[in-house]
């Protein structure tokens, strides 16, 4: 088969404006960003305010494995099935990061037949959104810096000072720098560091935000140091949040590009899915919902990270009613979930297969907490076997959720048709009765022992010390009523990466509590929690070239 | 008079697209970011190859002052002056850098009723190529620390690194700072430090480079830093020249946007004029030439600098045959260049403007060393006096050099009617013979002196221990047969910034010598060069916000 970058550069694309007028935007609501990618203007939502909106659809996925499942894939491969059905359906996903592409993985922008496209440039620079979001973040750490030594008028104390910098790059030399070394000129001397740029409180901001002026009332409450009485020193109080919102003022508009089979996709904001809550920008999903019938998105990680945050940050902030709920699997991921090692998976194993199944069937049930009917995708390989094929569907059926089996990444919407037919039937019949699941005013130990025990299914949360102090600080501060953004191992339901399937009789440990007041949710830390990744021993930059005639190669 | 942004503003853009068509530029030649920005494919270079090359005109400088004198907007405003009297004729501008526009600086796109447009983003992330020099910058740095991690295979030496990382900001507490802190997978602890990304080597080769292929040549071979044997350690020996070149696969395109009378201008690369060569892309200026009959472009600081730099590096590398040199002054500047303090330079003070004249008749002298007629055009302020016109007129009358005064700022192309009819004048009358000032195969001794004493007037140069053990150390690589790229304050001929005037009787140090392999120049420092600013007390950013209308304010 043809490598993902062949495909998309085979791709019969649509100019841009031609999907975008297919969808209604004005002239005047367009910005190309060459004859492939546009912005698109918020101004869209007030002129469409009165439209009722289209259905939402959210894709998530068993916890990953190494075997992967194919969320973004499914994601886009559903949307073109949409269409191919005659529903006019938008795909709306996250942004790639730019660091990751040199170092293990490649590109991100779906896979196979299944693509959105150009490719290459929604791999690289796309529109420049991270870079504003970089520009914006550095420039508040630089006004930081400087406001210390030019006097420190607000008595910041230089040990709590909780905002780094940020780079789209996955570079491990700088997570732990000494900054300001030199003489008086060069600044005062204090331990920091750098996170990659999706890890920047400023993008999940950006995706949460819902007009310029909520925009910079967030830039505004962002926390960046503590004074010397303890008090939160915030991003306003440096002057900071005019200059910030300046820089972003094109990258909160989405962007537009198309799927290979020219669906028209929004691709805006890529906030890290753990420390933030993993979901593209709400101003692209509310502009989706105006404008199609369908809108296809996707949350990070598995539906018990994942689900849960579009769910209780995502969708509470932004008032959506998701419609229905996607649950990516594959076969060869559930046996991997019920104990076959990577190198075992071509082999038929129904024992593992059942063991594995477990994990489907309680995210099945958390998505149902949440009051949204489910239904299960099954990105099929060649190494499935009819017995698999058969024992999965058996034990769907008797839980009475709906199975369907899909080929998106070697026939693209063709491969999605049945499982468009199956959405579409139990959006049409099963009505959804979203509602998060805690309160917001709850304490943040509630909040979070609700999370553990209904979503993870723990038998209770223990809080080391610090973290016990960091929330009483919050409740003192009263940063303490907002959602609750858990940072724990995707791999597992528990907060041991090694505990796969559907564990029961373990407890959460929550290390560490913070505040993202800007983005407006209590980030819980149950690990250590990696914010800048490192390059492997041969980094996939090294195989990357860009040809005279401009074609690209090693972008995979 | 009204503010920069505000006449910005209220500019009538036409739409990109049209400026592209009224100089033949294809539709598939032209890549649009938005209504009033544009990128055009270096493919014009090959369709026009066989036709004359319209004329070149350098704008340049006296040793600029703290009064100002305008280079950039008579640049701009020469420019609509040749189009009011109907040549068909391209501005050619470097792109401002955004480190600065929070700094002390605000924006730089010319002034007045002589700017380029839309000023706002031209002055933020434009067409994003700083962020794209940023970003392979920086993955270089990135995969020389994980080079050092994985094994350090090439053997090097850790504290020969000569490979910084950058960023577009101005932040002083990264000039000097200690990377790899943590653990083992932390990196490898050393000093390093960030430059601002104007500063990058990336930067000066982007503006140099004729090709994809020369751009990919130039970046391979850059020197990181060197082995334990003392050999240089390149970036095509790291595998990373592919993956730059894709990263910069858009920013080697030039940029099109429009002067507020909807002059035609290509704004495109920005390298720093100290440690660089100071000047807008080559490729920028090549497509300009085919497209116009003449093109404007200017050189940083005064012509000491940035014109020896134009004619030694530009146009020796480009193959350029520059036609005439317009030399900016002001009789407030001529007046400080003669010792009047800036608080003073109301006044009428004719001895002082002729002390000062004496600077302005030695660059006329250098510029026609290099063959090429000069014209004097002075930006007109309220309060010349007339005595002080007449004795300028004189002056310069009685050395046979044409002076023209030029009211850009508040007239624009109208005010500078007449300077246009002077510049055709001399083009279509003198001939210009231009060649370089040095041979390339000279000794680094001799390149330097030929600089220090042709242009500067020096008596001779002083090469400071380390300088001549570094020249040495070339000449044994085989990298000494290379232009010279002077790094000396831009305020005096000398080395020293308090020698205003036309100084005589001095001698140049030279500090510190180096090589930019990649670029293709040898760089001597005559003194410690800041290479990343630092905020003031109370940065530009503090002022600035944008509305809800979108509007931006606080940027000047």
């Amino acid at each position: 088969m043809k490598t993902d970058v062949q495909i998309a550069q085979e791709a019969k694309m649509r100019p841009i404006s031609e999907i975008a007028d297919s969808l209604g935007i004005t002239d005047d609501e367009l910005e190309l960003y060459g004859k492939y990618k546009a912005k698109v203007s918020l101004d869209v939502l007030s002129r469409l305010e009165n439209k009722p909106d289209g259905k939402l659809i959210l894709v998530t996925a068993i916890n990953p494995t190494p075997a992967g499942e194919g969320k973004t894939t499914m994601n886009v491969g559903l949307s073109m099935g949409l269409n191919k059905i005659g529903k006019k359906t938008i795909t709306a996903l996250r942004e790639p990061s730019l660091g990751p592409v040199f170092g293990v993985k490649g590109g991100a922008a779906g896979g196979g037949y299944a693509q959105v496209v150009p490719m290459e440039d929604i791999n690289l620079h796309f529109t420049g959104d991270f870079h504003a979001i970089t520009s914006a973040h550095n420039l508040l750490a630089a006004l930081l810096d400087n406001h210390l030594q030019q006097g420190n008028a607000l008595k910041i104390e230089p040990k709590k000072i909780v905002w780094r910098r940020v780079l789209d790059m996955n570079d491990r030399a700088l997570r732990n720098i000494v900054i300001g070394l030199g003489g008086k000129p060069d600044g005062v001397v204090r331990q920091s560091g750098f996170d990659i740029t999706v890890a920047s409180e400023i993008m999940a901001i950006l995706c949460l935000a819902t007009s310029v002026s909520d925009l910079k009332d967030r830039l505004s409450r962002m926390v960046v140091a503590y004074n010397t009485d303890g008090e939160a020193v915030t991003a306003g109080q440096l002057n900071a949040t005019g200059a910030m919102a300046m820089l972003l003022k094109d990258a909160i508009k989405p962007n537009l590009v198309q799927t290979i089979e020219n669906t028209p996709a929004f691709i805006h904001g890529g906030p890290f899915a753990n420390i933030a809550h993993g979901c593209n920008s709400v101003m692209a999903t509310r502009i989706g919902l105006k404008l199609a019938d369908y809108v296809v998105t996707e949350a990070g990680f598995g539906a018990d990270l994942g689900a849960e945050k579009f769910f209780d940050i995502k969708s509470r902030f932004a008032g959506l009613n998701p419609n229905a709920v996607v649950i990516v699997a594959t076969i060869r991921a559930l046996k991997m979930n019920g104990g076959v090692p990577k190198t075992e998976l071509a082999a038929e194993n129904l024992q593992a297969l059942e063991a594995g199944l477990a994990n489907l069937e309680r995210h099945i049930e958390n998505v149902n907490k949440f009051g949204v009917p489910a239904v299960v995708a099954i990105n099929k390989f060649p190494t499935d076997t009819e017995a698999e094929i058969q024992l999965l569907k058996e034990k769907c059926a008797a839980r009475g959720v709906d199975v369907v089996l899909a080929e998106v990444f070697t026939k693209g919407g063709e491969g999605a048709v049945e499982l468009a037919q199956k959405v579409v039937e139990v959006i049409e019949t099963k009505p959804s009765n979203y509602a998060p699941l805690y309160d917001v005013h709850s304490s943040i130990e509630e909040k979070i022992s609700t999370i553990a025990k209904e979503i993870y299914r723990a038998d209770g949360v223990d809080f080391t010390a610090p973290a016990k102090k960091q929330i009483a600080e919050l409740e003192k501060l009263g940063l303490d009523k907002m959602p609750i953004c858990m940072a724990k191992t995707q791999y597992s339901f528990s907060d041991n990466e090694k505990l796969l399937g559907a564990p029961t009789g373990f407890r959460i440990t929550v290390r560490e509590v913070k505040v993202s007041a800007g983005a407006g949710f209590i980030v819980a830390l149950t690990g250590s929690i990696m914010t800048m990744p490192g390059l492997p021993k041969v980094p996939a930059a090294n195989g990357m070239d860009i040809l005279e005639s401009g074609e690209i190669v090693g972008l995979s």
